[in-house]
C-alpha cells in the first residue's frame, strides 16, 4: 500500500486522494441505450435473447412466482438466513414513521403520513456467487413499507434455475414476481414493463456498470422510474489509532478488497498504529484467499495515510465520504458526532464490516463513489413517499388568508389570490 | 372541459386520462448539454455569456453574498413573508428526525443518526414574476436541516438586480451566496462549481423544462450531483361531491390553470356536483383574470370526470397520482386512508391549494407528471441523509459471528469471513 503522510499533502492532493476512478458514464450509456430500446420494443423477447447472449441460458418461463416454488434448505443455511432476517427486520421496523400533525395557526392543521410506493423493483446480482443477503437488504424494508408489487430480478444459474436461498428469501418477503434475468435487460424489463414482468415505480439494488447504467438512463426517461441511488466500487476507509489491532484492520481491508480489483480502500492511521505488522499481516492472510488475485489488485490500488491526531482522520474522512467507514481506537462512540459523510459506521475492534454486510440489522446497499455526501443508505423510507396533507377551518381560513393574499399578489398570480378572496368574502357576508 | 363517464369507460381509455402530456426529453437534453459542456471549460464567462443571451442582462458581479446587502421592504409585504415563514418553519421543524437506537441482539447495537447535505443549491425561477415563496419552500428545510453553503440562484430582473423580497428571504434562511442567473446554466454552475459559485452537492427546485432537463442530465454526470425530483408541469384534481360550492371548485381549478398552458386540470365530481354551475362559475372567474389567456388554454384541456361514489374518485386520483390533491366532500378527512399517490392534500371547502402553495406550513415542491407515485415532496428529509452505526461487543460478536460466516460462505466471500473469524479465534483463546 502506498502510504501519505496527511499533514505534508497540499489540498490538491488531498483532493486527487478523495477521488474515485473515473466512470465514463458516457461510453457504458452507449452499449446500454439498445438494450434498452429492445427491451421497450420488443419486451419478454428481448429479454431472452440478452439473457442467451449475455447468461448463455434461456429461462423458461422467464418470470415465476415464488410462492409457488419448492424450496428445500439446509438447516444451518436456514438458520444464518433467519437470524440475519430478524436482526435486519428489527433494525428496518424501527425506521417505520409515525404521521406527523402540526397545527401552525389556529385552525390550520398540517399533516405528513407515509404511503409505500406500490410496485418495486429488486435487483440481486448474480454471477459468480450468489447473493442471498443483498435480497434480504432490499426485500426487508420492501415488506415492511408494504409495496404491494415486488420484483425480484437475479441472473439464473447454469441449469436455468434460481437458489434455493434466494427462493426462500423472495418467499418471505412476499415477492410477487421473479424474474430470472439479470443485467440491462433486467432493469429495462422491470422500468418499462413486459408481458410477464409488471412495471414498476421504483428499482433498488447494486450492479455492475451496465446495471447502474440502465438504472440511470431509465430514470431520465419516459418510462418514469425512480431509483435507490447510482452505484460504484465498493470502498471501505478504516480509522486506526494505537489500540487497532494491525491483524483486525488488515481483515478488514481485505474483506472490502477481495469485492473486486476496482474496490476502494483506504486506511488512515495515527503514528501510534503498527503499519508494518497490518502490512505483513495482509500479506499472510492474502495468501489464503480463494479470490486473493482480485484482492491483491484491489490493495495494489490502496493507500494508507498517517495522521497526527483522529480530529484529521475524521476530517479526511468525511472529504473522502466512504461508503463504509470502520472506526478502530479508544472510545470510538465518542467521535460519531465528528462523522459527517459516510454510508455506514462499525465501531470499535469487535464489529467488522463484514457484520454489517450480512447480520447487524443495518442495510448494506450504501453509497458509494462519494455519493455518500448527499445520498443514504437503502431503508424503510427508500420504499415510501411522504404526503402532506392540510385541512383549514372557516375561522383559520380568515386568519391566514391575508397572507396568502398578499403572496399571491407579490407572485402576480391572481387566480391563486381569488380561490381565497371567495371564500372569506363568503364568510364576511355570512 | 371535457366530460367523462367514469363507469363508462375502459381501462385503457381511463389509462389514457392518467397520461400528462409526453415530454421529449431527448430533444431538451440535447438543447441542454452544449450549455452544461460550455459552463464545465468556461465557468463563469459561460454563465455570463448565456444570462445575457437569454435572459438579456449581464450582473456584475454574478454572484453576490445576500447578507451584505441591503434590503428595504412595504411592512405589509414583510409581515405576509413573516407569517408564511413561522408556519413553514413550524410544519418543517417538527419534521426533523430524532436519532434512532435498536439492539438487535445482546451486544448488536445498531443507531442511525441523521447529517445535513453540506452544500446546496436552491432553484428559483424568476421570468414573468419574482417567486418568493419557493425561496422559502426550499430555503427553509436546508437551514433546518443545517446544511452549512446554501447556494441560490435565480434570473436577474431586467436592471441586473435581484427582488428585496428575495434578497430578505435569502438573508433569513442564511444562504452564503446568491448567484444572478437562471436556466440551465445556473443549475450547471451550481453542480460543477465555477470561479464564484461553489460546487454543491444536490440541487433542488421547479424550473423549466431546460432547467429540469439540466438537473436530469448533470445527475447522470461526473458532476456527482443529487437532485430532488424531476419535474413537470404543476397539476391539480379535485374531488367534489354534492356538498362542494361550485364557485369554488372553479376557483381551485383557476388557480392551477394560471401557472400555465400546459398545466393539468382535473375535476372528478360525484354526480350531486353541479358541473354546469361549476362551468359557469369558471367562465366568469376566467374573465377577470390578468392570466386568462393562459389559463383558457389549461382549461381547454383539461376534463371533468363523473363517478357513482366517492370509492371511485379516490381509486382513479391514486391512478393518476397528482400533484395536489383537492377534497371537497362530507367529512373529508374520513378519506385521507384511502388516498395513496398524491404529492399534497387540501381536505375540505375551507381549504384552497393557495394555502398550500404560500403559508399554510406545507412545502409546495411536490411531485408532479405522475411522480407522486414515487417520490415525496421536499421536506427536511430531502436536505439530511441518514448514516447507520453499529457496534458489536465481544460477546455480541461470539454470538453473531456463526450468522455472519455461514452467509459470507454461501456468498463465497472468505475474506468476509475471515474478519469475522479471526476475531473470534482471539476470544476463544483467551
Amino acid at each position: 500500500m502506498e502510504q501519505h503522510i496527511y499533514n505534508t499533502l497540499s489540498e490538491n492532493q488531498i483532493n486527487q486522494l478523495c477521488q474515485r476512478p473515473k466512470m465514463d458514464f458516457k461510453s457504458v450509456f452507449s452499449t446500454v441505450a439498445p438494450i434498452i430500446d429492445k427491451v421497450e420494443t420488443e419486451g419478454d423477447q428481448a429479454v431472452s435473447y440478452y439473457t442467451q447472449k449475455f447468461d448463455g441460458v434461456s429461462p423458461k418461463p422467464l418470470a415465476i412466482n415464488p410462492a409457488q416454488e419448492e424450496v428445500s434448505l439446509d438447516p444451518t443455511v436456514k438458520e444464518a438466513i433467519d437470524t440475519a432476517f430478524d436482526n435486519i427486520q428489527q433494525f428496518h421496523k424501527a425506521q417505520l414513521p409515525v404521521p406527523m400533525e402540526v397545527e401552525t395557526m389556529p385552525g390550520v392543521r398540517c399533516q405528513r403520513v407515509a404511503r409505500a410506493i406500490e410496485r418495486v423493483g429488486l435487483y440481486v446480482p448474480g454471477g459468480t456467487a450468489i447473493l442471498p443477503s443483498t435480497l434480504m437488504m432490499l426485500g426487508i424494508p420492501a415488506m415492511l413499507a408494504g409495496c404491494s408489487t415486488i420484483v425480484v430480478a437475479t441472473p439464473p444459474k447454469a441449469d436455468d434455475s434460481v437458489a434455493d436461498e434466494i427462493l426462500y428469501i423472495a418467499q418471505k418477503v412476499g415477492a410477487t414476481t421473479l424474474l430470472k434475468a439479470g443485467g440491462a435487460q433486467a432493469v429495462a424489463a422491470m422500468a418499462l414493463g413486459t408481458e410477464s414482468v409488471p412495471k414498476v415505480d421504483k428499482i433498488f439494488g447494486p450492479g455492475n456498470q451496465y446495471v447502474t447504467a440502465a438504472k440511470m438512463m431509465l430514470q431520465n426517461s419516459e418510462a418514469q422510474i425512480a431509483i435507490d441511488m447510482p452505484a460504484g466500487p465498493s470502498e471501505v476507509l478504516v480509522i486506526a489509532d494505537d489500540t487497532a489491532k494491525p491483524h483486525f484492520v488488515a481483515a478488514d481491508l481485505l474483506s472490502q478488497a477481495e469485492h473486486g480489483a476496482d474496490s476502494q480502500v483506504v486506511l488512515v492511521a495515527t503514528e501510534g498504529f503498527d503499519l508494518d505488522a497490518c502490512q505483513s499481516a495482509l500479506d499472510d492472510q492474502l495468501g489464503d484467499l480463494p479470490r486473493q488475485q482480485v484482492a491483491r489488485k484491489a490493495i495494489d490500488q490502496s493507500y494508507s495515510m498517517v495522521v497526527e491526531h483522529l480530529e484529521e482522520a475524521f476530517s479526511f474522512s468525511n472529504r473522502y465520504a466512504p461508503e463504509h467507514l470502520i472506526v478502530q481506537c479508544r472510545e470510538p462512540e465518542q467521535w460519531t458526532d465528528k462523522i459527517v459523510n459516510a454510508g455506514s459506521v462499525f465501531l470499535g475492534h469487535w464489529t467488522p464490516e463484514s457484520a454489517g454486510d450480512y447480520a447487524s440489522g443495518t442495510n448494506h446497499t450504501l453509497p458509494t463513489y462519494g455519493y455518500a455526501r448527499m445520498y443514504s443508505g437503502v431503508s424503510v423510507d427508500s420504499f415510501l413517499k411522504q404526503i402532506t396533507i392540510q385541512q383549514i377551518t372557516e375561522e383559520g381560513l380568515q386568519k391566514l388568508g391575508p397572507t396568502i393574499e398578499k403572496l399571491a399578489e407579490l407572485e402576480e398570480l391572481q387566480a391563486h389570490k381569488n380561490a381565497v378572496s371567495i371564500r372569506t368574502n363568503e364568510l364576511k357576508n355570512n
